[in-house]
Parts: C-alpha cells; sequence; structure tokens
C-alpha cells in the first residue's frame, strides 16, 4: 500500500492551459490528474504524465477514458452533451454536473430562474461604468468559500486586466455582491469553483451580467494573490474535500493578460522582464504563440494600486512585442 | 516554431521530493524538466512528464539521458563523481558545478577555506542555544537573492521545524549572517541555491556550522511564503536567468515537517486537516509511508507565532498519526 491508495483521480476533459494550471495543483495534493486531449501539443498535455490524445465527440474515446477517474471536470469551450449525459447515466461522476452547465448555456433559464429569486439580471448593457466578478467554491456538501470581489477589464471582448480587491467598492457592497454569488451557486446547483460577473451601473447599482463554470481568467491572480488557488479550491471542491481559505495574501493583487503579439519565440522578451523587475509572477502556458491568443499572464502583488499596474501592463506589453522597452 | 523553441531544458539526477518540487515552479515558467530516476515510483517520477528510469551510476544510461539537456542539476544524496566528470569533460553543464559539490564534502577544505577568509567555523558545538539558516541564490553572472534568516528545529537530526524570519534576531546580526552566507557563495564559486546553517551561541556569537547545496528543508516555507520559491530561483539560477525577489508574503511563516507514521493510507487524516484549518498548506510527496520518512510538509503563514506554530505542529501530528483529534 502507498500514501496514495485512497487519493483520487481526477479527469480532465480538454487539455489548455485552465487544465495546466489544475495540474499544477493537483501535485501537491497527491491528487492524480488524468487528461483527455485532442492532440499531444495542448498546454496542458505538455506537462501532463498521463494524457489519452482522444475525441470527446467519440463515445468510446471518453468512455474508456473515463473508466479509472473519480470525477471528470472541463477545460472545455464546446460540451459533447449526448455523450456526457450517457456516460453519466452509467454511473460516471461529472463536476460540476452536466444539468447545471446545460442550464447555465440557456439564457431565458438563467433570466427566469434569476428573476423569480428577484435577483437583479440584464444579460448586455451599453453604458456601464465598470465590471465587477466574483468568484466562490461550493462542494457537493454544501460548504462554500468566496473570494474578494475583483475589478475586471476587457478589451475587444477579452479579458485584460484584474484588479483584487475591486477598488472604490464599500465593504457593504462587496458584502451584498459575494451573498448573491453564494445564492446564485444554490439557485443553479453548483459545484466546483464559479464565477459571477455584474455590471456596476454606479449610483451603487449593480446588474448580473454572466454565470460562467470552472476556473476562469477573472481568478488567475489567486494563483498569487490569495492563499488558496482558484484551481486548488476546484479540485478540492469537485472531490468533495474541505475547501481552502480564500484570504487575500497582499492588500492588492493585479493581474494582466498576456496575449502573443510580436515574438514566436518569447524567451528573450521573458528574460527582459524577469530582470526589469524581480517581483513579477510570469505565467506562461507553452502554446505556440499567435497574434491575440492568450499564451500567459503576469500576477503582482502590493500596496500601491498605481504602480502594480504600470508595473503589470509593462510585463505584458513587452511579452507581446507592443513595446521593446 | 512553438513559444518553446528557445526555452531551456533542466535535466534532474534524481528524483525525490525535492525533483518533484523543482516540477512545480518549472511549469509556470515554461522551462521543460527532464527526469532521471532509478525507479517508475519515485516522488518526482510519480508527476513527470519526462522520465528516464536509469542508473546514475552507469555511464551509458548518465551520458544518453544528458543528451538533449542544457543543464544538469541534482537531487542526489551520493554523486557518481567519476561518471559526471566524464560527461562533464564532454561539455554537460552542470549546475552546482562538480568541483563545488566536490569540495563541499570535504570538511578540511571548509574548514580551511572558512578560517583563511577569517569565517567562524565549527562543524561541532555541543551545546548552543538554536540553528539559524539562511539561504541564497546565485547565479552564473553572478546576481544573488538571499532569503531571510530563518531558525531551524532538529529532532533526531531530521528538521522538524521552521521559523520564518528568525525571532529575536536584530536586523544588524541577520544581515552580518546575510552578507557572510554571499561571501560563501563566492568562495566556493556556487551555482544555483544553496544554505548556510549557523549555531546561534547567544550573546551575540554565531559560527557557520554546514554548507548545502541545491534546495532544501530549510527552505520548503519559501514555496509559500516568499515571492519567488527556492525551487524557481534554482532554476533561474542554474539557468543564468534574472532571479526573483525573495521577500517574504506575510510577517512570519512556518513549515513543519510531515514523517510516515501511524497512517499508511494519509487521505483520511488529511481531509481531517484541510476541515481543521483552511488556512494551512499541505504538501504531500505522494511517498510510500513507512515510519519516520519524510512524506511531506505543512506551511502556515500570518502575524501571531505561537498560533502559527500550535496550528503546523497540530497538522504534522494528526497527519503522522500522533494525536487522534
Amino acid at each position: 500500500m502507498t500514501s496514495r491508495s485512497h487519493f483520487p483521480t481526477v479527469g480532465i476533459l480538454g487539455a489548455g492551459q485552465m487544465a495546466r494550471m489544475l495540474i499544477e495543483a493537483a501535485t501537491r495534493l497527491n491528487i492524480e490528474i488524468k487528461l483527455l486531449s485532442k492532440s499531444a501539443d495542448e498546454s496542458a498535455a505538455l506537462i501532463a504524465n498521463n494524457v489519452t490524445v482522444g475525441d470527446i465527440n467519440n463515445y468510446s474515446d471518453l468512455s474508456v477514458f473515463a473508466l479509472d477517474t473519480d470525477v471528470i471536470t472541463f477545460d472545455l469551450k464546446e460540451f459533447p452533451y449526448e455523450n456526457l449525459k450517457r456516460l453519466e447515466k452509467e454511473g460516471q461522476v461529472f463536476r460540476p454536473q452536466i444539468s447545471a452547465i446545460e442550464q447555465l448555456e440557456n439564457s431565458d433559464f438563467i433570466k427566469k430562474t434569476l428573476i423569480d429569486a428577484n435577483l437583479p439580471f440584464q444579460d448586455n448593457v451599453a453604458n456601464f461604468e465598470r465590471l465587477l466578478s466574483v468568484q466562490a467554491a461550493r462542494s457537493e456538501h454544501g460548504q462554500t468559500v468566496v473570494y474578494s470581489v475583483v475589478q475586471s477589464k476587457k478589451i475587444d471582448e477579452i479579458l485584460d486586466e484584474v484588479i483584487a480587491p475591486a477598488p472604490n467598492l464599500s465593504d457593504a457592497h462587496a458584502s451584498e455582491l459575494q451573498l448573491i454569488t453564494l445564492k446564485i451557486s444554490e439557485l443553479f446547483d453548483i459545484h466546483g469553483v464559479f464565477t459571477v460577473d455584474f455590471f456596476d451601473l454606479g449610483n451603487n447599482k449593480f446588474l448580473i451580467s454572466q454565470i460562467k463554470l470552472g476556473p476562469t481568467n477573472s481568478g488567475l491572480w489567486t494563483i498569487d494573490g490569495a492563499t488558496t488557488s482558484q484551481f486548488e479550491n476546484h479540485l478540492r471542491a469537485i472531490l468533495n474535500l474541505p475547501l481552502g481559505s480564500p484570504k487575500l495574501l497582499a492588500p492588492i493583487t493585479v493581474m494582466v493578460n498576456v496575449l502573443g503579439g510580436q515574438y514566436l519565440d518569447m524567451y528573450k522578451p521573458f528574460l527582459h522582464c524577469m530582470a526589469h523587475d524581480p517581483d513579477l509572477r510570469i505565467h506562461l502556458y507553452g502554446k505556440e504563440v499567435k497574434e491575440g491568443r492568450k499564451v500567459g499572464h503576469v500576477n503582482i502583488s502590493g500596496n500601491n494600486l498605481s504602480d502594480l499596474l504600470e508595473r503589470a501592463h509593462h510585463a505584458a506589453d513587452y511579452l507581446t512585442g507592443r513595446i521593446t522597452e
């Protein structure tokens, strides 16, 4: 018998950077990850030690892969519902559950559920002041933890920057958004981590904008800025393990997205950024660089927001090639 | 061309928990690790995706393994010097260098070098007040970073507890020990991370006790307690990359060793500890549990030393089976 004997194995369908970061979190917990990847050079497949190359749309691939997993989770944009439901009927555990994923792709259902629960929802608002996001984790036992409210900024519909915690938000309003987030997890019976995006309309008015299951880009700051990352808490939640503390490690953490740009080989700009700023936490996903493709992110923590924003954006701009010094 | 094209590959000889934690640090940096392990179920071999099972004492195993590595580092207790020197002659880069490793196994040489440099050395002291340790990283370019002085406690010659930073040590004395540590790195031309242990004799008298190359148990707190861990800075240093900040993330971080004990299967006590204390950072190495064998460690950060010590020891005692509630 080894120390691994009753430690669970988590299957992940899809092998992008979210799967890669789940693997990083799994190692220290002694949780084994099994990956189903469409090719051997996907971001997570490059670092995983248990990879099956296969097609999620092929039921035989899926069912063979599932055999020795305790629970299966996802790093997918599109879900092969028919296959997943068939496998679920045969006893496979999926977290989040297939029903929750499907419900949350149905905007009419979301709208109706939120309105019935008296929660302020609108999926599209032309003129809002800023985006706020709240991330939480919930396990089958119903245990929940909720992270600080963060401020998000998008450029061309891609998340560009996150500030944790959101500046200029009263404790009372932060708590209000956190409570709405927890209520949403019950309404849709969500297991795992998830994120609720809010439009801040100003004058202390907030509207729910989106509900996203699994680890998200707006939670990437947690790797370096929180006691327990979104990835570790996702694993704990889907395995029904006690959840870890979501406490901030520093007064402020800033995350800035790194897109592929001028450099097909990012090694030299990577060196430059390390030399320029020893406080930077640079995360690269090993993906082939294409212009506009998300290839990494940087985190930086400290006390001074404008200083942190300047340093994080400098690094991201340099890595992308938008600036050369 | 992929984003990996000029990113280096590090070979590691040996596959214990230090190698495992080096792999964790390598992933986010997009640095590939290649492992030479004596068997497929060593701690690091369980999570690595590029493992060669082979014998370091066999020159052919070693030279084939070395072929596509940029630099080779170590997680070994005993070194096959003859093979290593032969491979070094053929152009293989080792970090730390074989010469430094060999010199630091020669206590007469250490004594002479330190005495010549006017540094206070003694390898065995019967009655000292406490052990202090200083960890630093040094790259080939000569860049160095030094971590805070920590206080270490051993039980039966095994490191049991580390407190970072060391309590009741003046800034002036901490700086003195850090400067001695940096001087030692020059004297022995050390590349990579290394640790210098000191006897604190009381009355502001300190003696150098030991110099250890590579990541050490007294630096395990850095994974959760410092901006850049010893593992990441080891990789950066041996690759001659700019080093990361060694700054503390919290006022105090405590590390306590977890030894194998009563539980062959550690899953249940692991759950208990997670439920008992959500702030705990539990690291398990996936090793077969044997009584007295190091199988993991816990880190916890905060403000109150006695509280942190109590919580970390409770977790370690529970995981070992010394206590059951």
